[in-house]
Order: structure tokens, then C-alpha cells, then sequence
């Protein structure tokens, strides 16, 4: 096993000199040697996912005892195989903790008027605690308009704009669930917001402004100096620059430099980009917004992709469930 | 008449030199010489708001012309000496503009029943097209299940939850008034945020949040870069200085001085304190979170309070109410 030297790559006519030998794959290596710098502690979102869903289905058998099983419609209107992936994921997680999982695949060509329907009969449903319309929908169906129609009592990812208005003001509501994801693992790893400066990278509505929203609130939990980036920001480093904790939802591989954030910061990535890979079976690999090779050495704390956010999603959707079922038995 | 010179406050002592006198009054020459050195340009929140209460009133003819006429409910619970003024005032302006007033003025000792019973009533007639509730209802009656139980397609004060998820998914709604009126004075100022650093001090449910909510979009008149600032923020004015634009919404009087911007920021004062001052006749004064004497020798521009931001907040509402009545008729 040859021995690697640390610090930037030598160009390939340096391979060999002073018998410190390189491995053939210079991108292998890049990553190794990036690997043994990192000084970032990891947000382990597998790890703490699997304890909220363990959480949940005690309370699940609690429930039961009491004659309520909390109960999750997913609604999937075609073929996208990445909504496929999702909505599989999402009914076998059902499954493990104990949630009744309804499932309604639809054909693509499904009209609007149908799904509206389908929306009306669930929202009736008493044993549908929890409705999910997995996004995207087919183009002919106006988005808005369907998640529009559900119950807002029902609606455990946090879209319907009753549940984004109290959350705005601060009220008892659903929070969307990959914004509730980044605060529990900020919580969970002793990284309080309150009286930090948050700075958010993307102002999308399931992720960007909805956590903006929940971290800038008179809370615990919260309590953050909140600062909103996007596509018309100017000079974004220097505001990258000036977070205690940085969230990235920009849907941009890698976008995040080293360069862009202090020493010391805490990183929640909530990207989720497929790159070409060639060195993978698949001939490409999942990554976040941040470039987490070069990041992982000034942050404190920082998120992998996948394993970070991604998981927290479907925990924070079968926390919303129960939530909705124990609140349905008032 | 003296002279004064300009520049600080002399020591009492050298009253008189040099043949330049000095007015008796400190309090008031002390004012005289801060206005002869500012340099921000007033954002003239009266001008502004006439000048829309005159487009309305155009647009109002035509609706008339058409059969429809703009209609305002305004419950009054109490008698709130600050509250009586608010609501006088926005009926003298329905009057002024042609909307058609409905006006409910009950005692204090209302029961919430009672209040949610005429927001039923109102909901369903068809003259009503805005409805508005007073704030703050006494203490015996929830405030946020009155918003709540508003039709909200009559929500003209932006307060009910849909409202507020709207506008924090960049959906056409109900702009809450003061939100909507700092931004109308800084598009029709020329001070477009897209692009800027708009720093909010405050995260009240009627101003702070919904104006972040409001100018972090992806829209015409929005596109800023926001941050807000409350109470836990550390090191608050680190975080002012870098605004481009300030808006102070805290109910502090003279709260953000001139030390905490910088130099060519626009700031936009929502304030409304009345502080003691001997010099008026009834004791007391009206000022803003902005401490104006100092901050408009730094500012680019500034609104004075009063007539800054208080006039534009019932421009707004007039505005809504236009819009409301022109979206029943469809």
C-alpha cells in the first residue's frame, strides 16, 4: 500500500519523486486525501432518523391501544421514476412503524377534475389522517390548485397555505417537512439556532423560505437572525461568509465553496444532485449544493449527501402523520 | 432674527460669541440645526398615499359605472381611545374615495360568540367585499380565531393564515397593509430592493414577517436579499450596517441611531411612538424606531413619522378592498 501525501494534487509528471507513490486514479485519491482532512463533525441524518422513527412507533403502539392507527394516503400521478423511488419509500416506512399507508397510483393522463375528486374522498376519509400528493404532478394539473383543495387538518407535508400561514405567524401548525428535518438536526446535535446567524441559500417553497420562516420565529428551537439568498443576490460570498449556520437548498452540485463560509460554520445541505460518475456502476453518484470535499475542513458541523437530509424528510412526514391522528382523536 | 451656526451644540457658556446668538430654547435650536444638515431625501408617505387614494377614486367610478361598488366592513370592539382614531380615520377615507362604509361599533364586553357570529354574517353578504377587525379586540376574545373565521376572499387586512401562506409562496393575495405600503413607497421612490440588502429590525405578525415574506420573492418589487433582526439578534448592529435598505419595525422610539447604518442606506421607519415632549401643548410627541435627527445625515433617503409609512397603511387597505370587489364581480 503505497503512502499518500497530504495538501494539493502534484501535477502527473510529479507522480513518483522521493519514493512517495501515487494511486493510478487521480480522482480516487483527491477524495481520500480530502477524506483524512476533514475536520467537520457529521450531522448524521440516518442515524437520528432511525431515532425518531423509533420514537414514532412506540407512540404508534400507544396509539393503537387507543384505537387509532394513524393512517397516510400517497397519491402518485404517473410514471417519474425519481416520485416512484420516493413514494416506495415513503409506503415501506409506513410499513415499519405502523402507519396504515393508503396508496393511490394514478395514470399520467389522469384529469385535474379526478384528482380533485380523489382529494375530496380522502379528505371525507376518517381513516385518512394524513394526505401526501407527491410532486411533481403531471403539467396539465395545476399544483396549487390541488394541494389547495386538501384539508388542511390533513395536510402533513406543510404545503397547503393555511399550514404556511401559521407557520409564518408562528402558530401550531405542519411544518413542511424538510424545513422541520434541518431544525431537528440542528437541535439534535446541540447546534441551537437562537441568536445565530442562519443564512439560507435558495428561496424554493418546500424548502427555502418555509425554513426561513421556522428559524426566524419568537421560539425554542429558533430565535435566528435569519438572512434569505438567491439567484439576485449580489456579492452571495461575503453574505455566505457571515453565517454561524449555512443551509444550502439551490439545487446546484457543489455549489458552495470553501472560500464562501467562516471557519467554524455549521452546514445543513439540503441538495440532492445526480452527477456523472464514472468510477459508479450507475455511471453517476449522488451530491448536495455543497461542495463538501473542500467545506468539510473549515466547517464545524456539516450534512453528507446522501445520508444527511434526505432521511429527516420521511421521519418529519411520519411525525406530521401521528401528529394529525392524535390530533383527529380531539 | 439670530443666526445660528450649524455643527454641534456649543457649552452653554459660549452662548454668545463672536456676535452670534444662540435661541433660548436648546430643545428646539437643537432641532433646527439637525434639520438644516440633513441630507436624505424624504420618502413623503402623505403625497404617496394621496396620490393612490386618487387612482382609486378613478377606479372606483369605473366600477360603479359597472354596478359594483367597493363595500368595507370596520368592527370597532371597544373603545380604545387609539383604536377610535384609526378606525375614524379609515372610514373618513372610504368616504373620500367612494367605498362604501359599513360600520360596527360594539361594546367591549362583546362575548367572542357574538364578534364570530357577525364575521359569519358578513362573510355572506354580498355588499361586503372587505372586511376588517380592528386590532387589539379585548382581552376575552381570541384575536387570531376572529381572523381565522374571516372568508378569506374578504380578508383585506392580509392578517388571515391563507393570506399569509400566500405571500410566503409568492401567490397573488392580500398583502398585509403596512408590508404592502413600505413597498409601494420604495418602488415609487425609485429604491427597487431587487438586488439589495433589505435588513428588517422587528418579526411582529403585521409588519416584520410578512415584509420579509413580501420582498425575499421572486417578483417584481421583490428579488431582495432579507434578513430580519429581533430582539436575540447578537451584535444588531453589525447586521443594520450592512442594509442597503432598514426597515424598523420594533415600537422602540429612536431605537436605530446613526452609528448602527450606513452611510446612502434607505430606511423605511414603521414606528409610531408617542414620547413626552413639554414643547407640545398636549405633552407628547410621535416618533418613529428611527432616531431621525441623527440617522437622516447618513441616510440616502428616510420617511418621517408621522407622515412616513401610517398614511400608506390605509392606502393599502383601500387598495384591497378595490381588489376585493373587483375579483367578486368575476
Amino acid at each position: 500500500m503505497p503512502e499518500y501525501i497530504s495538501g494539493e494534487l502534484k501535477p502527473a509528471g510529479l507522480r513518483c519523486l522521493a519514493g512517495i507513490h501515487y494511486h493510478p486514479s487521480i480522482q480516487a485519491m483527491k477524495g481520500l486525501l480530502m477524506m483524512k482532512k476533514r475536520t467537520a463533525k457529521l450531522i448524521d441524518g440516518k442515524k437520528v432518523s432511525e431515532a425518531i422513527l423509533s420514537e414514532l412507533k412506540q407512540e404508534i403502539e400507544g396509539l393503537k391501544a387507543q384505537g387509532i392507527t394513524p393512517g397516510l394516503a400517497v397519491v402518485l400521478v404517473g410514471e417519474d421514476p425519481g416520485s416512484q423511488i420516493y413514494v416506495r419509500n415513503k409506503r415501506r416506512t409506513c410499513a415499519e412503524i405502523g402507519v396504515a399507508s393508503f396508496a393511490y397510483d394514478l395514470p399520467k393522463e389522469t384529469p385535474e377534475k379526478k384528482l380533485l375528486d380523489l382529494i375530496a374522498k380522502l379528505n371525507a376519509d376518517p381513516k385518512v389522517h394524513g394526505i401526501l400528493v407527491q410532486s411533481p404532478v403531471p403539467k396539465h394539473i395545476d399544483e396549487q390548485k390541488v394541494l389547495n383543495a386538501l384539508d388542511p387538518r390533513k395536510d402533513v407535508d406543510g404545503f397547503h397555505p393555511v399550514s404556511k400561514g401559521k407557520l409564518l405567524n408562528g402558530e401550531e401548525c405542519f411544518v413542511a417537512c424538510t424545513p422541520a428535518g434541518c431544525q431537528e438536526l440542528l437541535l439534535r446535535y446541540g447546534y441551537d439556532p437562537a441568536g445565530k446567524h442562519v443564512v439560507i441559500v435558495g428561496r424554493s417553497n418546500i424548502v427555502g423560505k418555509p425554513v426561513a420562516a421556522l428559524l426566524m420565529q419568537k421560539a425554542k428551537g429558533a430565535n435566528a437572525t435569519v438572512t434569505v439568498c438567491h439567484s439576485r443576490t449580489k456579492n452571495l460570498s461575503a453574505v455566505t461568509q457571515t453565517a454561524d449556520i449555512l443551509i444550502a437548498a439551490i439545487g446546484v452540485a457543489n455549489f458552495i465553496k470553501a472560500r464562501m463560509v467562516k471557519k467554524g460554520v455549521v452546514v445543513i445541505d439540503v441538495g440532492m444532485n445526480r452527477i456523472p460518475d464514472a468510477t459508479k456502476k450507475s455511471g453517476s453518484r449522488l451530491c448536495g449544493d455543497v461542495d463538501f470535499a473542500g467545506v468539510s475542513k473549515k466547517a464545524k458541523a456539516i450534512t453528507p449527501v446522501p445520508g444527511g437530509v434526505g432521511p429527516m424528510t420521511i421521519a418529519m412526514l411520519m411525525k406530521n402523520t401521528v401528529f394529525a391522528a392524535k390530533r383527529s382523536g380531539k
